[in-house]
């Protein structure tokens, strides 16, 4: 990102008993920052999304740990109500269960409240690394199409936000965009708007606009055909879980825009960080739970009209909706995972060369 | 559809100056008949989409033309203005063209507002007639699933609004669902909510609901997922144009559930009158131009917020859009289609089985 001082979560300056977040429910009409005053509240904020994205999700849950240690209310309970929050998010597991160990060794009378604070603070700088090195493995892809079009516009296409705003800075599969945009590359970005909660036409959108980044709001149902009339250079999505297999969970739609990739023979990434990775899992559509969120998610929606917030209802009001919040996508609709060990095969094999360790645990 | 009285397009009784439709433009917060003076009002009726879908804009185009003649305007400066009103619309022409074939033959000095008038209502009544043969092709394939499913629901998928709201009555891709409604087959419907202009939520859950016919609004990017879970047994849908391979233009992300059926081995069926093929066209992705439409479309949406209709604006003012309004579903991907005729395959030589007329012309 452009803005390297830009951050989603933060320890307030002047009082180390808040933490504060972007309230990413208001964007893009409203930037405001929001204070987490007790776990619960961050809780709360990881449920109604007000910070969204599996990095941001963990780092919040970290965060919220310190904060519950911090007053001696019961870190136990607030740890398993976290992980109750997102119940597809792995990488919430993967800090909690990091910050609880932390806790667990340091035995009861150590300072729990710097202990915490420290774990938190080392999660959300090593998710700024790991951003980093997602970018760097990226970039070349992005660097490659640029050189086979002589220099003319790369076109991405992405789904959802996994933007600096899903994690703490830079993003997953924006972190090789802004690299590319910085590199002078002529990038431009196709952003789906990712019904329901449209975090692309909100999210996506007001990141890519700040950082000055070319980018253009689409239906959810036009990359299909962007892809068949050669506008979509390469799609390069997120994930808030992985398979060990390569099967892809994200937001709902991932898997329609990886077969229109697939059918039209255009590269389909997905940018992670490998605390993602779900090392337990083979098969992603039977394995992995699928989330029913709130129908009022679909049918209400809120704007602005004559500068002023307001939602309204789209639907009439008896009508019966079911709102599930993500899919898999097989790994065989993949051509390639970018972590930060770099860029592998969507496969057993193909994760196995890069995290040895994991996939024989 | 249960109510046999139902009309999307009809002269005023106590007024025949004046045609009425219903503002779908309104629905479903509320049912407005919006009354059509001047030939001049069914061009702003097709092009703002107070009535869509191909049979109703050609039934509109031709009691426009009705208008027109009734007080002595320009009838060709009429034709050519509806024309240019809806360039997908393949259904269009054809109805014009029939029209002024009428007065044509008429020649000067007969009652070319009698003559027009006929051409209007025959077009009218034929179009009810083709979406009941269309029904007809069609229930045999609902009742086939509840029969291998021995009773239970059988779940039909549809995208956009193809329904009695976008023909004179019974729709086309509803059709069958309605019949195999009322012979008692349970069946239920996943209605794409169909951004932009939502379609889906806002007309095609409104003539579900008026007719009882059980239904689940889902946004656009959930069938992909509710295919892999098995719970969609077939996909129906209408077209706007159909060319003489089988390809089919139709409301923009058809093409992404026509890939997701295939993947999942699921029938994909397009219910179309004859009237919108394109005989004069082979490959419809390069062939069939996409109209672009406003961006207000994508950004600006229309609900209800205390009882009263409101407009919001739901992404930040500077954000580009882009609205192509249609795709092309290549035939290869087309189980069948589901004309008055019959069913056959999406090619060149299903459709001359059904059509030698016309294919050898």
């Amino acid at each position: 990102m452009a803005d390297k001082d830009f951050r989603t979560i933060w320890l307030k300056p002047d009082d180390r008993s808040i933490v504060q977040i972007i309230d990413q429910r208001r964007l893009p009409h409203e930037y405001h920052v929001h204070d987490l005053k007790t776990w619960r509240d961050g809780v709360v904020a990881i449920s109604d999304m007000a910070v969204r994205g599996a990095p941001l999700i963990g780092a919040t849950a970290a965060w919220s740990l310190y904060l519950a240690v911090l007053v001696g209310e019961d870190v136990r309970e607030a740890a398993r109500t976290l992980l109750d929050s997102r119940p597809t998010a792995v990488n919430l597991r993967w800090a909690v269960d990091r910050v609880m160990q932390a806790v667990d060794s340091a035995g009861g009378k150590a300072d729990l409240a710097s202990i915490t604070r420290a774990e938190a603070e080392a999660i959300c700088a090593e998710d700024i690394d790991i951003c980093l090195g997602i970018g760097s493995h990226g970039l070349p892809l992005l660097e490659q199409i640029s050189r086979r079009k002589n220099g003319t516009t790369v076109n991405v296409l992405t789904h959802c936000n996994a933007g600096a705003l899903a994690t703490i800075n830079w993003g997953t599969a924006t972190a090789p965009i802004y690299l590319a945009h910085d590199a002078g590359i002529d990038v431009h970005v196709w952003v789906d708007e990712t019904r329901p909660r449209n975090q692309g036409s909100q999210l996506t959108a007001w990141e890519l606009a700040r950082n000055k980044v070319p980018h253009t709001l689409i239906v959810d149902n036009a990359g299909g055909h962007l892809m068949q009339h050669g506008l979509v250079d390469i799609v390069i999505t997120g994930t808030d879980r992985t398979t060990r297999s390569g099967d892809v969970a994200n937001k709902i739609g991932t898997y329609l825009k990886a077969l229109a990739a697939f059918d039209n023979g255009i590269g389909f990434y997905v940018a992670l960080p490998s605390t993602t990775i779900d090392w337990n899992i083979g098969d992603g559509v039977a394995g992995i739970p699928i989330e029913e969120r709130d129908p009022r998610e679909v049918v209400e929606i809120t704007g602005v009209t004559g500068g002023r917030p307001c939602t309204v209802a789209t639907t009439a009001e008896s009508t019966p909706v079911s709102n599930y919040a993500f899919d898999v996508t097989p790994a065989r609709l993949v051509t390639g995972l970018i972590t930060e060990r770099g860029i592998c095969d969507a496969s057993e094999t193909g994760l196995a060369t890069l995290f040895p360790d994991k996939a024989t645990a």
